[in-house]
């Protein structure tokens, strides 16, 4: 296990460039709705969000866009019809979603408990 | 697929609570590099994690021992020595950082494809 060593060198952690497309600000909550609620106009998904800004809720999309997670769908019609829908490559995050949900029922509880004996210890001994 | 509804009421995403908890910045690397290289002391962690300042080093590991996650440990010597260990509630998310780490292997060329079409085509059509 501890493979100590007095002067290690910097190791990358390989999960961060994920957690940087993923799970930065607000890109979870959009991923999870499309894939719940399916292709949704922009007021839609707004409104299901609920506490985000339509700025940032357009700065997001077009980062999941760009990441090739999220398509935009343009309905020629007049008025004009924009719509969002999860691409085949967000859905295939649907693996780690799910790891995630189980992980959360199975020990958000935990975590709950070392707040509480945490907060109640105080400081960290000695 | 879609459940599509004019005037959708809010729809919180069950994953955000983890994410806040897992992923919040410099968590992941913490938790991975603990994990990769077992029990280190406080200067191993910041010369493996490189670019973290020992302010936020010292503050992230308050919250990841606050959320049960990390293990302080003191060794009454002379001079004191303390060290830091993934507990047992964090090494319970190996799951999720290998599903996380099968993800990444197998779709980011497919993100930094998508991400160079995006740029190439400049702006969403129309």
């Amino acid at each position: 296990m501890a493979r100590s060593a007095g002067h290690p060198e910097a190791a990358p952690c390989p999960i961060s460039p994920v957690v940087d497309i993923v799970f930065s600000r607000w890109t979870t909550p959009i991923l999870w709705t499309l894939n719940e609620f399916g292709t949704q106009r922009f007021v839609e998904l707004e409104r299901r969000l609920a506490d985000i800004t339509p700025k940032v809720l357009t700065q997001r999309l077009r980062q999941l866009e760009r990441d090739g997670l999220v398509g935009r769908v343009y309905h020629a019609e007049v008025p004009p019809r924009v719509e969002y829908e999860i691409s085949e490559l967000g859905r295939s995050l649907a693996p780690v979603f799910s790891t995630l949900t189980v992980w959360a029922q199975e020990h958000l509880d935990q975590v709950a408990d070392a707040r509480g004996d945490y907060d109640v210890a105080g400081k960290p001994k000695p």
